[in-house]
């Protein structure tokens, strides 16, 4: 099967996915003064453009891998909507992320986990799909060099090393420096990714 | 007519409505626990990743069959806008189904049984695309082979028969045995296609 | 300028539009039984099916309209622009419509009135195009022969009569009967069509 | 890298962000009648239609810019996305908006002040993506000839430059004289487009 309407399906889930994180974003009700009300809200624009860069981030290696496959079998199919229903709980896990960040305690701690755990799934569906996609040489496009496909292996284990510790230390540390955390690993990326093209 | 744009528009109402289905996650509220709230709201998460796996079948179905027609006709075009409108239904009924999953009595019977009659309504408007695109032979490009095509109208007669059996169950069995039969017949469906691939 | 990514854009607003009318269907809460409170909310069915109808219909017009066009000049993008702002105006009249029609009175009226107005303003922007398209030869692929160009113009023009008499009597005969007559108006669009391909 | 998924989940981008518009329109409700919530809630529509001509010219620009160049690089992958985070921001900037136009006072001047820095943000991003494909000549397939592209720099500058004293002026004029200005400088683009296709 071709790749096309894969992508096309893809495409628009992340599309969808990556916009419907603006209705995150409520305006601010109340007897607050409007700034007031936007600045106790910080945590709903944090976390929208946190969870924007790691959808895009997602995107930009999506549309990599599936540019070096030659066609798509049943199973790559099964496994793309693997990663496309991840993807599909990020605005979930980052509304649940951005509604409890300030509140502190359990409720922050365990935010911060599912939050963690959300990228996690990403991390690990992107993986099978990755390795799937490598192991089975006959529908790949351009065989990734040795070298090239030991740096994608690292570099995804990273991200899927990184998550998990977030996601152990969200019941250490604070919720705020899991989002921290979180923002240095997506800077990471696109730098990585700016800095691999000029290279 | 050709079938891109068939092929695009609908890939887009699939892509939203598997992502819109996000929308039926509610963020816990009120005075429980974070904790406790996600644990009482399991069934939007149940209900959510069922109506995922089951939009996501039927796009890869609809893949398949929209890949095997060589243009498209008036017909086609609406028997696909119905099918298209059974898909749009689904993340209500998900949310319907969710919302009465655990209430009991009559309206989690009857939540029950509009899931399952969405999902009858998902499988008539798939055999009628399907029956139309196979009886006209002349825009079908590559007409399905004998044993192939019985092996289709069986599988999706199956569909069709798993469905119904749920729809009359509703009001006889619980509601949770009613998404587990759902989630069998999705299971199914999933290993059916990747081992049709393979085999 | 090529009409891929007009497609493009038109396919993804058309489709956002009809799967976002799923958002105005809303599961019944309060006190009523659930089958009650669905059988009360029976506008929101009909005004969902109907729309979801209007809406496939424009797209199969604008399918075709678009079809015929060799590319697309800035008047082109403009005019569909405002034709793309009409549809997405759909869901709200829609949803407006719906949340009036059982109430009676002024209110039922004007919301039937508004929700006619919506479909004249479809109407409009769709003739601009289609005459805008017809009248700049160059840019369209095949013109349209001049019997087949005069049955389009008269269609065309029923639709606007259709709905600006609706539009009028909206002041006069009950909602009800405003939504009957949307309802005859898009069963007759379908009737043609279907029957324009096969006769 | 080819341009043709960018331009897809661009178009995807644009299309939801356009589409979600309606989303910010609100059946009005309480015990007003239905014509005086919907004049009491003019500022919604205002908004509406200023925010769905703004995303559009942003994505006929889009358009021209993408339709110009050869190949994306990482860059200019991250460029696009600073982009379309700038567009769907937009919907939340514009409930924003119309949410304390009316209100006046200190909510409405930083209401309108969000606004025009949302435009303001648009533009840079813009700017961005189009100086970065105008300095890699080797990714444009048609370079800006020399006047095209003086003029494209003032048209841009123009656009930053209005926004930008719109942005500055909402902490000394009235909400509703931003809203006109941005009503002029999106009227001022649709003319000016226009008439550069037909001079």
């Amino acid at each position: 099967m071709p790749t096309n309407r894969v992508e096309a399906f893809s495409d628009g889930v992340f599309a969808v996915a990556a916009t419907l994180l603006v209705l995150d974003l409520h305006v601010p009700g109340g007897d607050r003064s409007l700034f007031v009300g936007l600045a106790d809200d910080w945590p709903q624009f944090a976390a929208f453009a946190l969870a924007f860069v790691v959808i895009g981030i997602m995107w930009v290696n999506h549309h990599r891998l599936i540019g070096n496959v030659e066609g798509v079998d049943r199973v790559l199919l099964f496994l793309n909507l693997l990663l496309l229903m991840s993807i599909v709980l990020v605005p979930f896990a980052t509304a649940l992320f951005a509604a409890n960040l300030a509140r502190g305690g359990e409720a922050s701690q365990l935010a911060a986990a599912l939050f963690s755990g959300s990228m996690v799934f990403c991390s690990i569906s992107f993986s099978a799909l990755y390795s799937w996609s490598s192991l089975h040489g006959e529908i790949v496009r351009a065989p990734h060099a040795a070298p090239g496909s030991l740096r994608s292996v690292l570099r995804f284990g990273l991200g899927l090393f990184a998550y998990s510790i977030a996601l152990g230390l969200s019941f250490v540390i604070s919720a705020l420096l899991i989002l921290g955390i979180h923002a240095v690993v997506a800077a990471y990326y696109v730098v990585d990714q700016v800095a691999g093209t000029r290279g």
